[in-house]
């Protein structure tokens, strides 16, 4: 069977996506799958994404650390934010956390309704996901979750940069595919000046966690891989012999 | 007022976009925007276009030129298809057509129910819109037809160039636009070539429509800016002291 390997610029696309056999991708790199990522490589027994703060409010009281974030602060009662600094060993080793964000959560939840698996992707694990992939036979579609289900760059030029990576293990792409490949060929030696051209650079600039962007944009920094199991997301085991 | 303009990659985006005060430029460069370009240019009174053959059917015994082509052929008892060699002179000059166009007219239908002003663009009349969107104080919204909702690379690089042709006319770009401006600067050299990256590429070869897509990526052959006065595509009438 020909493989496939698709890119939804945005979760608005999602139902133009046949994903039942599908191992789909889910990327939000500023920051929240960023901040999963370390976590889970950081030994997080389980990240839970949850859509806003009152959802978040559901899991008080059962042990869980509970990560808010409004405007770049933490919010009030809650042990942290969504900055990746957080999730440290000292902090989450061994832990579980209940994460708010907005558009990352929409992504999971939507890919978890029909895909056959959903992994987490971030520039942190890059080479460890497509090192998996490779050896999986599946279809694979990477999902981006975009800035209020418009395109956005940072997660388009991680899928690109997943492209790359897995085009010779692949026979079909898709136009958006082709796109982000090309996009991060020309931004790949400099991520950071590249998301300066976005639309969200005084945004980014206002919050002030210019250290999390730089960090978010580190390649292979981790080697787990989030996969989400039920509500949770978990640490994939990988067997290298398969 | 700072100026805007935007890039939507596909119809099933633009409710994301508030486009009540905004001009929108339908794209469907293979073929649909690029014959209707190419149609109004060489002296058509107007163009309809229409979702499919039986909405065509409607039209019929008023003394208008039916186009209709279903797999690269004519539909037996129309006048032509879609392909722009079908739009001289000699063929369309003071005639009204029918034109069926899946994505083309999903597109102009969707931005008619909201936009200030629908008009078309295509690399045939690149610099004559251009021209004309810079001196309008609007914002604009440069909306690709897409290939069943989906992202597709020629809508995309036109929307790029038009980015790229306006930019030091507008203060606000979104993320798609600065990725459709970089697409183009890859691909302008020649854009034949970078097409073939595309997944419909297979497609394209299969209708044996070479020769339209040629023709369909030359720049600046038309004058004509279409524009949509109720269900018609007419010329608009460009005033340059305005």
């Amino acid at each position: 069977m020909p493989r496939k390997i698709e890119v939804c610029v945005t979760p608005a696309l999602l139902g133009l996506y046949n994903i039942e056999q599908t191992i789909v991708v889910v990327i939000d790199i500023l920051r929240a799958t960023s901040s999963i990522v370390y976590g889970i490589d950081n030994g997080a027994t389980a990240i839970i994404p949850v859509a806003n703060v009152t959802d978040c409010l559901n899991y008080t009281d059962r042990g869980y650390l509970l990560a808010a974030e409004r405007n770049g602060s933490v919010v009030e009662g809650y042990d942290f934010g969504n900055s990746p600094f957080s999730y440290t060993k000292e902090r989450v080793g061994g832990k579980t956390i209940v994460l708010t964000t907005t558009n990352g959560t929409k992504a999971l939840h939507m890919a978890r309704a029909k895909a056959k698996q959903v992994v987490v992707g971030s520039f942190l694990n890059l080479q460890a996901l497509c090192d998996w992939l490779k050896t999986r036979d599946e279809d694979v579609l990477l999902l981006c979750a975009g800035w209020k289900d418009q395109f956005n760059l940072e997660d388009t030029l991680f899928a690109g940069a997943v492209v790359q990576e897995l085009r010779p293990h692949f026979d079909e792409f898709d136009d958006s595919g082709v796109a982000a490949e090309d996009l991060y060929q020309l931004a790949k030696a400099d991520l950071r000046t590249y998301i300066n051209k976005s639309s969200h650079s005084h945004r980014l600039a206002a919050l002030n966690i210019e250290a999390d962007v730089q960090f978010c944009l580190q390649l292979n920094l981790c080697q787990a891989i989030p996969v989400l199991e039920g509500d949770n997301l978990v640490r994939l085991t990988v067997n290298p012999a398969l």
